[in-house]
């Protein structure tokens, strides 16, 4: 059976071209980046090189590039780092400001923040899930920490404004961050413009290796490593360097390019005008063309259930999700579409589609006949179909 | 140049067997095991597959394998995680039992415990490496969590005797957790003998790649996680699983055998031997055959400076060090070999040669004649030499 990988958004296929970079780092430079002898040296090149190729994609200096282990770790490192440093806890601040629509990842470390006599405020979004900056601006006290927002949302594919959020944060001089693990190579991002001082990315979901993150951060900004040892990282991550995964992450984003971006949106576009035309009774969960990341389609069949599509597709060979690959065994309704005015039975009857370049109109249109006939026995059957 | 890499105990090359099963689950199989459709299954058995290898290695269970993203994130979350969780905080206890010749992420994961509040016992070793099991008897309060001794000692190659602290540990009722990084697939482990709660090993360290790491929880024990997020590994670690990575470590466990460890150990002994015959004024750190890890071998070459010789190794294609990878970049002398009663000469006067099943006996012939070299070179030229 033909395989149709529409789930981009919970990972990504490796490009071969990141495979065979990452070939040589596991049998050949093999060395420990932190050994003073040639091999170690030449390991210590690879990862060199990664960092450089990281920082200027985004304005960065080297130095402010701290790979770790994961987006989630980047993360929990952000969120606990500044909650837990010496200086916060002296100076009585304790307030994280967030989204209701971020990723579990930041969430679940505010929710442990509280567990430790941490505050957290978790800002609205509208209905196709925009931050209103000046609810930002109303949420910052005196003892404010952070403020994270995450750029690209995961679920319904957002691109959250981030300039205005933080020009207020810069004049309330309070430190702002971004989960930027679903935009980036697939918006510019350039951190001095938008005033981030710390930013979150991944490899796995530019078909770069799982396993590998990086957290961007500021010059001068001080954070309590989560991860305390031999001082790797410029004394912020320890742990011996995933050599293979960090080069593998480096050549992820020099083979990114913006004709992939424009490509991957023509044809989103394409699906969703085709789904809209095609099916009755479909609205599109988030917001129009250009707000939205290139790659991503969240629709809401009305009255079916998302699970049961999602199903019948995989039957076909076709692999969507219903929302967050984290909570897919999670049955409760997605909190994202919650947050953007869905009711749960709505949101239950959503699916989420993400291309990626490997993605073909072919594909696209197997898909698309597939999802037909889905919705129409769906819709026979459902016992919730009456009142359309 | 031809290379011999004899720096295994910071990091091994990868074994070709392994870089091509990590393959495919990065190129083909590359599913989100969290992922409910067909490509999510198929990374999801990749991923059980190895956690079922490396829990019947140890004789645990299936789920009490939690993968992490290296050695020293498992250390940490032992450390942090049970010091954090909320019965710990609750019933008031607040101390660690350690030693003085951990790896520096137990060390210095302990350090930020105390500027958390918490208390931390650094037990002394004997002059080969080993700690008296009465003195971790004597060191366990009514308060104490845990108590963290390390298997294989990264520098001196000691192997603890961990049944003897376990059954002292189990009669109190403390909590036992070994670092087995070094000694894993190279000496027996079997948890239940040495009645340990929590063993932490890793991948790197065994042919397996960079950026993997597990912790073996026994069932029933609450620890708080050190990354939250999207809920993966039973709850305790949330990420992304790095499956290609994870797939690796087992296949390295997989590949591992008896058969080159006991190569391995007659090569040790070949150089040991060879060494103490053929330079004087050389003398072995740590203990004699039985107790030391195959692979181990830590030379104190009196009155000539450790990073000299090492110098002059690498110069020559053959890769060696002072001790562990982590603190290469730091001069201080070795906490491990000042531990067992070295003096800071001494310890600056040593090396590390760390051998794998790739070494060769020419290979070792070599080094001997380079060591050789650069040692009566060393001394002819040392300001120190005056008084051997």
């Amino acid at each position: 059976m033909k395989e149709i990988y529409l789930d981009n958004a919970a990972t990504t296929k490796v490009d071969e071209k990141v495979a065979k970079a990452m070939q040589s780092y596991l049998t050949e430079n093999y060395g420990n980046p932190s050994s003073l002898h040639f091999k170690g040296q030449e390991a210590k090149r690879g990862l060199d090189e990664a960092r450089e190729i990281i920082a200027r994609e985004i304005g960065a200096k080297f130095k402010d590039i701290i790979f770790t282990g994961s987006g989630t770790e980047a993360n929990n490192f952000v969120i606990k780092g500044l909650f837990l440093k010496e200086q916060t806890i002296k100076s009585g601040k304790n307030h994280i400001i967030t989204t209701k629509i971020e990723h579990d990842c930041i969430l679940n470390a505010c929710k442990w923040v509280v567990t430790q006599g941490g505050k957290v405020t978790y800002l609205d979004v509208d209905a196709t899930g925009f931050v209103n900056p000046q609810d930002v601006a109303d949420a910052i006290t005196e003892k404010t920490i952070l403020v994270s927002v995450i750029h690209g949302n995961n679920e319904i594919g957002t691109i959250q404004h981030l300039q205005e959020i933080g020009k207020i944060c810069q004049e309330k001089n309070v430190l702002f961050h971004t989960d930027a693990c679903q935009s980036f190579t697939k918006v510019p991002i350039k951190i001095k413009k938008m005033n981030l001082d710390l930013m979150t990315i991944n490899a796995h979901k530019i078909h770069g290796p799982k396993g590998v993150g990086a957290l961007y951060i500021r010059e001068g900004i001080k954070i309590t490593p989560l991860l305390h040892g031999g001082g790797q990282e410029f004394k912020l991550r320890s742990s011996t360097e995933n050599v293979p995964g960090i080069v593998g992450f480096g050549k992820a984003v020099q083979v990114a390019s913006n004709r992939d971006v424009k490509r991957i949106k023509k044809l989103r576009d394409y699906f969703i005008e085709k789904i809209t035309n095609e099916i009755s009774n479909v609205s599109l969960n988030g917001p129009s063309r250009e707000d939205r990341l290139c790659n991503n389609i969240n629709l809401c069949f009305n009255n079916i259930e998302g699970e049961a599509i999602g199903s019948f597709l995989n039957s076909a060979g076709i692999f969507t999700s219903t929302g967050s690959a984290c909570s897919s065994k999670n049955l409760d309704p997605s909190h994202v579409l919650l947050a953007i005015g869905k009711t749960p039975l709505e949101a239950n009857s959503s699916i989420r589609i993400s291309i990626s370049k490997y993605t073909t109109k072919e594909e696209i249109d197997f898909a698309i006949e597939q999802l037909k006939k889905t919705v129409e026995k769906l819709r026979r059957i459902s016992p919730l179909v009456g009142d359309i």
